[in-house]
């Protein structure tokens, strides 16, 4: 190429390699992420070498020398100054997940540190940042310093990533998203832990989801993905262990920002949806045993039961909610998060049981009605989304309200109204209701 | 990807298909040559598909699509107002291939038009254009008014590709170049093709090479090259044929510009090497009877040989001498074309015979030596290279002068020195010379 200077690194050399199915040395690889940030490896080559990397994959030395690659291009924050053991969840996403939200204050009201940090939603699947905007003045960006300091009075901060932490991940994942090569199992491990592992936790539970509404819609790929994940995490020097969880229904009965965090709270109140709270305390009693808080996951369960019912997981909320500038008395009146004005109400067909609720109709339908964003750059309406009033297995008669849609546009309601009309189906028999849990997977 | 905006053309999903190794339609294969061109497809998206393309190839249909989309990229230029058949080879390269700088004049002085374009060399390979420039005031740069006005004329030309040609190509070349995705049998046959067929040619030969000094090393992908060639040539409307040749050993005794360019010469006035008469006179009787002029080899071979016996061939070098700047008189007189003046004789360690020749090796000592470049962008020194005094299967005795470097600087004879002493082997058996012939591909 005219101009071409030569270049210390030889990177078409590393991308032949990876092509032939040939490993790269951790030195290389760390070569190739601090070139990326430098500018010594360009766009081209990255997206050439991430689309080798789809194809030929990367081994564990590997994948876990690109986590720690990855996670050193910015800052590492270091939480060692705070004692109690320090334990994040991270989610692979889908449609209703709003977990973290009732997740975080049990946990941290079960006496463990919980840094957790989340995303906002990009096309069908919601973000746990833009649910927490929906309550009033809740700040997600906190620095480094603030979150240290609220970790220290409060055990608990609800978070975005901040700009220093694994620039080169979110460099790669933008790069990854438009030159179809986010599909690669080693990469997404990389992007997931990089992250994480930059954040000064001892441990991270995982919820790695699979169906329809799932990033990996085939549970052999989901499998792979966890046990990735564990063994890269462990490699990396922490606890990491995954839970692979159904992903074909919604989870709960809301999709949209308010709406989930309205649900969220009655988890902490001891109400909410089964499945919901299934996932939920699952995920807790494995925070507490990686954090060596429970031994087992009985004793764990124990604990996260009495979190609620002793009201201690609602006050760990509401001391959340106000040391980032929210009202705290929304946790214990969650009607009052302000859903849209605009309503429009699907109604049952015909009798029969509920068979099937597509979660990736619901999350395109979701988003058409302004929950979601379709760029990256869009804004969300926090009072757009769609509240159901079935779950699968349920019997309907005819004319019984489905769902709710909620809109701030009454132009919205209609496209709305076609997907979710399709995306929940009656039939004659009563379908299995299967757990949310698939399997536990530790090393 | 923040500030990332709608696209009309769905670049990440093209890419998307083409990785799961489904087919992209022509209209889809052009949009993404031009959205290249227009910036609608990015660097980073091009190597990504290309990088795909290795893995997962594209058919017959698709390789004609972005044969003709990136012929249609640039100018196209037409010849049909010269009536005579028009008729071109392409070299896949290999090292002392000077074929090019014998083969044009001959093929023109049997009444085939010839614009013979050609390209600079780089690494281990040398350029006919590097070469031709050894002959002082040679201009390869012609305009396309000053090559349809020479070959009107003169019947021939020696030429660089013009900028206006194919300029996707060059492009995606160069990005190619730079991300591991050379070695992709439809991205090279796309690439070869979309020059060669905006001359406005009505006929093609190919001189596909394999061996250890060609691009492709191995027969079976050489062969897979050539027929990929002849099809996606025949199927975007041209008489398109191959040779399949053997590249194990250099060609001729030369290696480097102006000693190479000689070496032409003397095959123009009968004599020279004879690997390289029967590489010339093979691919000009299939111009011949490509072009229509001979009907069968045994005919076109005839009328060859005869333009050489008659002095034909050389006056026409001489007309094309002189029609792009250079003193016609050289052509006659090839020992005056200026050879550098440090030298360097490697002589035979032992008696026996030549049992092989590395041409790589040779090359890269050439390159070395100053005749070739590291880098695009690096002047070469006409005068510098390597004579060879023997040939595979030569009988050797211990002292006898093997080949002699030339360098414009005495430092640049010693790591040359190496690499030939290496090249050059002598063992105890004579081995069998094979014909650089080793299959013609026609449809």
């Amino acid at each position: 190429m005219a101009g071409r200077k030569p270049q210390p690194l030889a990177v078409p050399e590393l991308i032949v390699r990876k092509r032939d199915g040939q490993k790269l040395d951790p030195q290389e690889i760390r070569d190739l992420v601090a070139g990326f940030m430098d500018g010594a490896v360009t766009d081209y080559q990255m997206s050439a070498l991430a689309m080798a990397v789809y194809f030929r994959g990367m081994d564990f030395d590997e994948t876990v020398a690109m986590t720690l690659a990855m996670r050193d291009s910015g800052k590492v924050v270091s939480l060692d100054d705070i004692e109690a053991p320090k334990v994040d969840k991270h989610s692979t996403g889908g449609v209703g997940d709003k977990v973290s939200i009732c997740l975080a204050p049990i946990v941290a009201a079960c006496g463990v540190v919980v840094p957790m940090m989340s995303g906002r939603g990009l096309g069908h699947t919601g973000g746990t940042l833009d649910k927490l905007e929906a309550i009033p003045g809740f700040r997600v960006a906190l620095s480094v310093r603030e979150l240290r300091a609220q970790l220290r009075k409060v055990g608990c901060a609800l978070i975005g990533q901040t700009d220093d932490l694994a620039p080169a991940d979110r460099r790669l994942y933008a790069l990854r998203d438009v030159t179809g090569t986010v599909e690669a199992i080693p990469l997404i491990t990389s992007s997931i832990l990089s992250k994480k592992l930059a954040e000064g936790i001892d441990a991270l539970v995982l919820d790695v989801k699979v169906g329809r509404g799932a990033f990996m819609k085939i549970e052999s790929d989901a499998r792979e993905l966890a046990h990735c994940l564990v063994r890269v995490g462990t490699l990396a020097g922490k606890r990491v262990s995954a839970l692979l969880t159904d992903m074909d229904t919604p989870i709960g009965y809301t999709i949209g920002n308010a709406l989930e965090t309205a649900e969220a709270f009655e988890i902490l109140h001891g109400g909410g949806p089964d499945d919901l709270r299934e996932l939920t305390y699952d995920l807790a009693a494995e925070m507490l045993r990686a954090a060596g808080v429970s031994k087992n996951k009985a004793n764990a369960l124990r604990r996260v039961n009495l979190a609620v019912s002793d009201g201690s997981a609602v006050q760990k909320m509401e001391e959340i909610v106000e040391a980032q500038g929210g009202d705290p008395s929304i946790v214990a009146a969650p009607d009052q998060l302000a859903v849209a004005r605009h309503r429009l109400a699907i109604t049952a067909a015909s009798d029969g049981y509920i068979t099937d609720i597509d979660p990736l109709e619901l999350g395109y339908a979701s988003m058409g009605l302004g929950a979601g964003r379709r760029h990256a750059e869009d804004a969300v309406d926090p009072g757009a989304g769609i509240r159901l009033h079935v779950q699968l297995g349920d019997e309907v008669r005819e004319g019984d309200e489905l769902a709710t849609l909620y809109a701030s546009r009454p132009a919205l309601l209609n496209s709305g109204s076609a997907r979710v009309t399709t995306a929940v189906r009656i039939g004659k028999r009563r379908p299995p209701a299967p757990s949310r849990i698939i399997e536990m997977i530790r090393r």
